[in-house]
């Protein structure tokens, strides 16, 4: 299965790499862009016979190692499933 | 609206920090992720009237800022719907 992973910054963290590219956006005529925010993007390749089971798996992976949950928050997408949003 | 764009590398191009990732998840107790790959996430809050508009001029900003296609690939989720992959 394939699981992504989407981290990015808490709103109340300050993101000057998001600013930063709200106003080149807006500079290059697209001035419809309020705000942006960039963060990571991880895409798991993972050999499992449990599928159930490998969601929490990978809800761990992102505690222990994908994000930092103190300024970060992640989703998580399952191919083909609904997200999971923490 | 919001619109959610992943960036990611192409398959063929060398990935040296998806390669670290996947040595670092197998050591720390997950040997089931086979491989991974690193990319960019960006969240663009945009004001819009015109949501099918809208998709068309997020393409473009793919195109002509966040992504770099002769190495990387993008996909776009609009909140709520279905995802557009390039």
């Amino acid at each position: 299965m394939i699981a992504k992973v989407l981290v990015s910054l808490k709103d109340e963290v300050l993101d000057p790499a998001g600013r930063a590219l709200t106003e080149r956006l807006n500079n290059i005529g697209f001035p419809e862009v309020k705000s942006a925010k960039i963060g990571k993007y991880i895409e798991l390749y993972i050999e499992t016979g449990d599928r159930e089971k490998e969601k929490d798996r990978v809800e761990d992976m992102c505690y222990k190692l994908l994000a930092n949950t103190i300024i970060e928050e992640f989703e998580i997408i399952h191919e083909g499933e609904e997200k999971t949003k923490k």
